[in-house]
């Protein structure tokens, strides 16, 4: 089984307006209300792709009520801690030249009590749990090592922990070697200080990564694919190039894909080809976060992987 | 009794961030959730009163069941119909500029059994309810002439109807002849297409809704006060002036301040300076459509009102 962790669920409205106008009013004709976040993009792709999962975190108040309400409806395997605070909203106003003007919530504090239910329900879900993904920020109060802190228990158990986060978050989870990393460039600029402006100066940087002891480190590099590090190889992925709908989940889908193939035990290749093809499925969909299998299917055959080292 | 009605509620959300970037992505710092919508900012006045006063309108689902938490927790009476679909929500980005940008949505569609309750909600409440203030737009698929009807049900009781709203609602509601409107200059041209330049265009215009039999029309000048029709009498009241911290549910306070005024029966110069001493009052407080009552006190004794035919 895949567990994809959600611990800063969010109900994400997306308002699609006529015009942002700073300082104005403006009448949404066109609002949705979808269960946000980049663990349930993960389930979304696992769920497409027949894979066994189930997406867990926290949910809480009417918030957390409606979008348990919205997993239900779209039957998405959930199993969620209920808090007492409310769940995040965040806002995405879409106009009509393409741009996506978004306002986060930080997300609700979580008490002492709700913290060790989690850390319960964690622990008895990894006995059965293959590979485990978390993605995106921590709620509020929660520690900034609280991934690594879930890192550990799942090397107890002999699991992989694929972790999908930035910032101060990564930095501070870097020290307890999760499995999988997948910062993009500016993301590492920005972690580092250094430029990632060619392929060898992303590769030197996978290397380091591979040196710290994380076996695999991954670096997207947007249309030249990404590198990917595994064990002490090197591989670059090419995938074939669409015009893309909505790109928004396509990391998620990328994560999602790598831990399906981990998963399913493919050789690396395949690993990779999966993850590339889901990436890049996601971007000819509408929807956020969410791939065809078919899409996928046909995209692993044009996938290009090259071992560099 | 004064009946407060709020038929297309919302949770307004309003997120304090210190830049509105188009095309970028924001972290809000602070985000306040309340209870929105004009109806209710004239109950909170009512109660900030001592007036004996009941909410009632549409809350819908989820976010239905957080607003009406919020009332409970507010100590503010309240009886709405329940609805299937979600109550709206609407967003307010405060930047430190003062400028307010806001993304309003249409609200929910309620079908035939729920305003079939509605209405006979309301009918059974007409009995012990002396004034009724309906304020603020309609629910999505609500006819535009809904406050008509309602209008049409309070005189059948000889109960006097208080309507704030604008734009063809306003427009469609007219010949049902409220006892009192309140449109603003904008929205007067906006309906008239002639231009509020001077006092006695204003004058001019109270008269044309005095002849179609509206009972007490009111003009909003701004800065220059507000002219106010009572039967066949025109007024003047000029409030004194304040540096405002949030003039937001000013007018709003405006109309419980009348309400209260008539259904204490005060004389009429003192139901014009009440109206003006809590439109004033409102813009001393940082909470939209609320005055403290000390406020009040004083500043109804500082309202100059002229009869000026």
């Amino acid at each position: 089984m895949i567990l994809t962790l959600n611990l800063n669920a969010s109900l994400d409205k997306i308002y699609t307006v006529d015009k942002l106008e700073y300082g104005g009013v403006v009448r949404a004709k066109i609002v949705q209300n979808t269960a946000g976040g980049k663990g349930l993009h993960v389930a979304n792709i696992c769920k497409e792709l027949n894979e066994n999962y189930l997406a867990t975190g926290f949910l809480g108040g009417k918030i957390g009520e409606y979008l348990q309400n919205k997993l239900t409806q779209k039957h998405i395997n959930h199993d969620f801690i209920s808090i007492k605070n409310e769940t995040r909203t965040c806002i995405n106003i879409t106009t009509p030249d393409g741009k996506q003007t978004e306002i986060l919530e930080p997300g609700p504090s979580i008490n002492k009590e709700e913290t060790d239910l989690f850390l319960k329900k964690y622990t008895q879900l990894l006995t059965y749990t293959d590979i485990i993904v978390a993605s995106g920020s921590l709620p509020n109060n929660l520690p900034l090592d609280f991934y690594g802190t879930l890192t550990q228990l799942a090397k107890k158990h002999h699991k992989k922990f694929l972790l999908d986060t930035s910032g101060q978050t990564l930095k501070e989870s870097l020290k307890y070697k999760p499995f999988f990393i997948k910062p993009n460039k500016d993301e590492i600029e920005q972690l580092t200080g250094i430029k990632i402006d060619s392929l060898d100066t992303a590769i030197l940087q996978i290397q380091k990564f591979q040196n710290l002891g994380i076996s695999m480190p991954v670096i997207s590099l947007g249309k030249n694919g990404s590198i990917i590090g595994y064990q002490n190889q090197i591989y670059h992925a090419i995938p074939p190039q669409y015009k893309a709908i909505n790109a928004v989940g396509s990391g998620d889908a990328f994560v999602a894909g790598i831990a399906i193939g981990l998963k399913r035990n493919y050789p690396i290749i395949d690993i990779i080809k999966l993850g590339s093809a889901c990436g890049t499925a996601n971007v000819l969909e509408a929807e956020s976060g969410f791939v065809s299998k078919d899409n996928v299917e046909k995209i692993f055959n044009l996938v290009k992987v090259k071992q560099i080292l």
